[in-house]
């Protein structure tokens, strides 16, 4: 049996955990994200946090894989990482971990690697092609076909938050287009649909009591029944069903997956997003499973070690 | 030296290629194809075609790797069959070649092989990656990943034309949807929109003195300086941007390649794409290259023959 550390890194924890190959978590623990001094400092903390742990453990040395990591921003080929969160422009990552440990490492973005953690471990095991799109403060998304990540020609393969749904949007979206599935598929995006559509009529809604009405607030009051609460859902995931049928068409995955804060509202939005999604895909794709991710927050280190033992 | 026979099944003719391995097209010839009777002889009409071809030659046996065969539908993975166009359902194609000649046959749908082909000797030579879209009475796509053809779960990886770019649609697509990009980007839909354009204004027009106002008519008004045809050139290449807006940002391919008759339309068309598409495109992948397929019919052939060396 071999081990490896999939290491998950947020800008306020970075979450690590000590796997088998087999798939199996031994420990999890996490650290503080130092983002003083421009994040300087992480690559050794990671560093020393791995080499403590592989000293209350017998293993050799060669029992030992390697890092698999996951960062907030893009890795390049020459092991730099860029990470506006952290403070990070192309720093030295790859060779940081390496010479702090002596074990080979291995990184991805965040997004990537939790769709690579749900395609081995995760609701996606055994499915030959997954996409995760995970529902968070923005949208993100992670393809993966036959065991392998989609990266992109410009690392740009999954960005599905950015697919254009709705071309009449005046708003300018973070990337600077017009109208991407992010404006309105993420927390950020439920919270304005529901300011829109409240302030478009006078209808009574438990909603216009709420002090400030987020992500959370609506789908509270869906599970609550406030039928103004069910008309913003029904928005919010009209926009959702047909960024997926996007992805069908030009992926066409076995299996969509739904991640991140957003997902947690659950059942109300799986059957809005189902029941909205099998009008508008393609009809090939009409059957393609969509369901919620299973690893929570531990995915981005299950899909860290996945993609230590593709490397 | 291998040789194989790269073959193009048309709804009217068969295209057949005998090609090196190192891709040289040594021959090329064309036999009818033969749509009566639910389509039956087709296969013993291309086997007999190909064995009288191989008469002509000295090769041994086993210098030939087999058939590569692209269909105007679906190959199914048991080697059936379907093509309404031919009036095949579920027709043993791959057996029945492969009894015929005694060589392996391969075989994929015939917008696939097209983009295989212009990944393997036209225009995509050398690139990691290639989408293909083929603007012809529809909108047609094949995406190429690392050499291999995106087939989907349901066989619908690539199928561009029908990425929903139009979310008001009223008319409904070929597929039984509202907005697909086949409705706007393809010849027919170049017509309707010169049409709906035509119609909602008197403004002075070569167009309006021409019999049939179809795609050709459009774009050869475009290069002759017409004001309205300019106009309606804009809004059918708004639209085909937008669809390869959504190819970048989920697939983000290394080069975006347009074929099909409308493709003939040549500068004008691709001026007014690459600029429209550099505004709407995730920001990363606005330099990605948009050039015209170079191998124009002989596509097909060259894709099928790419198949079979993949096989």
């Amino acid at each position: 049996m071999k081990y490896g550390y999939g290491v998950d890194l947020g800008g306020t924890t970075v979450k690590m955990g000590l796997f088998q190959e087999d798939g199996r978590l031994l420990d999890k623990w996490e650290i503080d994200t130092d983002i003083s001094a421009g994040g300087v400092n992480i690559p050794a903390d990671i560093g020393h946090s791995v080499l403590a742990d592989m000293k209350k453990h017998s293993f050799l040395k060669e029992d030992y894989l390697g890092i698999g990591i996951g960062i907030p921003g893009q890795l390049w080929p020459d092991g730099t990482a860029n990470a506006i969160n952290l403070g990070w422009d192309h720093l030295p990552l790859i060779s940081s971990l390496e010479s702090a440990t002596g074990l080979k490492t291995v990184g991805d973005n965040d997004a990537n690697m939790a769709a690579m953690g749900e395609y081995w471990q995760g609701v996606g095991k055994g499915f030959a092609s997954l996409v995760l799109v995970t529902l968070g403060t923005g949208v993100g998304g992670g393809i993966i076909l036959n065991g392998r990540c989609l990266q992109g020609a410009h690392r740009a393969g999954g960005e599905i938050g950015h697919i254009p749904v709705e071309p009449g949007e005046t708003l300018v979206c973070g990337c600077g287009g017009h109208g991407c599935l992010e404006q309105y598929a993420s927390a950020t995006g439920c919270a304005r649909i529901a300011m829109d559509m409240l302030s478009a009529d006078s209808e009574p809604s438990t909603l216009r009591s709420v002090r400030k009405v987020d992500a959370r607030a609506v789908w509270d009051a869906v599970k609550a029944g406030d039928a103004t609460a069910m008309r913003i859902a029904d928005r919010f995931c009209g926009y959702l069903a047909r960024g997926l049928a996007v992805v069908a068409c030009t992926v066409d995955p076995d299996i969509i997956v739904l991640g991140g804060g957003v997902s947690r509202a659950g059942e109300p939005l799986l059957t809005r997003v189902r029941e909205q999604y099998a009008r508008v895909a393609f009809p090939a794709c009409r059957g393609t499973p969509i369901v919620l991710a299973s690893l929570g927050n531990d995915a981005g280190m299950y899909g860290a070690m996945a993609t230590l033992l593709n490397a």
